[in-house]
């Protein structure tokens, strides 16, 4: 056991997620969940997730936790770090879930305690689904959770919170911040950006009724509708705080669309052909890699 | 029993499931396949699918056929009609199960034997897999086969076809083409234009390794590989049969991408919170909607 009290600030899908597992997996002896909303934490207290619930400023739990890890939106992942840090034991870990890594870092560059460890985090895990309720032990097997330690970062306490995660059942991998949020916009944030548009076009179309979206939807527009019920809080933070890459991203989207639609506009099946051909590859190669 | 023969033309993933379930749900006594892949016919033989099979032209099946299915890719489908309906006896029925209606029947417009049923259909239902061995006789259960009968067919060949299809688990609606075309290009064609052009917009990047986007597949990424492992041949005829609905959803989808990104750029949060949230409802509904 790396952390032998635990304080997550977010009792939110993840959160829960966290709490659930850190102690169906024994990853810890003592649990302390804080959560602005009321409501959240009447709901994490009925679960019996926590040894401690908190609705408040949570310092009072922070000063006893070994491993600190924030869970809110993106968006309000500074703020929140730099409210705890004061009341954090010397020693501890800091830490967070957050999709995106660069902002973050940035934002609390030269401003972390030398007294604690400051160590970014994100699991690449969730569903569509928000809430304490949402949440489940399994959630982080066989996933992956990127650790993007800043430069100069103790070894042990990398290495503590790598074995954390792999004591929920993830893989851990280390990345450079940048580098993760370039990763993830490819093949995260780009992808829910284009199924929530996606979504919307339709929902939108005057000529199609909604009835009719939904009951022809098995044609392939059902798998967008998960991906575009996610939370709307986190997704809108997700692309403000990676904007550069996202936009890059959806730059390229767009002109390989544009000549996607002018291959169609001109009947040219040629090049349609090629370019359907060879994104069949990339599927064998995830289901090749796929541990299920 | 409405048919007592079926003649299939074109054994892949489509025409090897109506085999299978057809006979499964004795919804026929005799069934032909022919396709003019050697291939494809060994393997149907090997499978057992078919009464007879042929790698030629199928004239003989044709003149003993109750019901002939076109299963070809959308742009063979008229050529194919012509050419068998000659062969084929009067009071059958001739159906085919393209994903593009309209530009099918305005092809056989005034063509079509005067003692034959013509009676376009659609099932909706497939998988990203291809070819007689990816058949099965569930495909259909659940799912719903559009039929677009053109003014003034008999309605109790129209009755029959439908039972054929009831018969194979499917519920049946019947719309005008144009209309079909219009809410497929919706819910299905634009759907799968997006997932190959995401793929392919990922993959290509430079800076970012194939690699990379296998292992972090799980963000997002991995529901749209499903749909852009479709079949290339059938899918480039969708889009180039059904141009005009297609064109204009994809002028669609780029306007409200565009205007995504701006507020992306802008940072106005407000615009995405608002865009996110309305699509959350769509999937409750598709949910609420699931027989499963």
């Amino acid at each position: 056991m790396r952390f032998e009290t635990v304080l997550i600030i977010g009792g939110g899908l993840i959160g829960s997620s966290i709490a659930r597992a850190a102690r169906s997996k024994t990853q810890c002896k003592t649990i302390f969940v804080a959560d602005t909303s009321e409501t959240a934490c009447k709901k994490i207290t009925e679960l019996g997730l926590a040894d401690g619930v908190a609705d408040g400023p949570p310092d009072l739990f922070a000063a006893k936790a070994d491993l600190v890890i924030l869970c809110t939106p993106s968006g309000r992942l500074a703020t929140k770090a730099m409210s705890i840090m004061p009341s954090m034991k010397a020693g501890a870990v800091l830490t967070d879930v957050g999709s995106v890594k660069g902002h973050f870092v940035d934002a609390l560059d030269g401003r972390v305690r030398k007294d604690i460890h400051f160590i970014p985090g994100h699991p690449i895990a969730g569903t569509e689904n928000s809430g304490p309720e949402s949440g489940f032990a399994e959630l982080f097997e066989q996933r992956w959770c990127v650790l993007t330690p800043p430069e100069g970062t103790d070894e042990a306490a990398v290495t503590d919170l790598t074995h954390f995660w792999e004591g929920l059942g993830s893989d851990v991998a280390v990345m450079d911040p940048a580098r993760h949020d370039l990763v993830m916009a490819t093949t995260s944030h780009l992808p829910h950006l284009i199924a929530y548009t996606l979504v919307g076009t339709a929902i939108d179309m005057e000529t199609v009724t909604r009835k009719e979206v939904v009951k022809f939807s098995a044609g392939g527009f059902r798998d967008f509708t998960r991906i575009a019920a996610s939370d709307p809080v986190m997704w809108r933070d997700v692309f403000l705080t990676n904007k550069t890459a996202t936009l890059e991203l959806v730059d390229r989207f767009i002109e390989d669309l544009t000549a996607l639609k002018r291959a169609i506009r001109w009947d040219d099946g040629d090049k349609l052909l090629d370019s359907f051909a060879k994104t069949r590859d990339i599927r064998r190669r995830i289901l090749d890699s796929d541990p299920d």
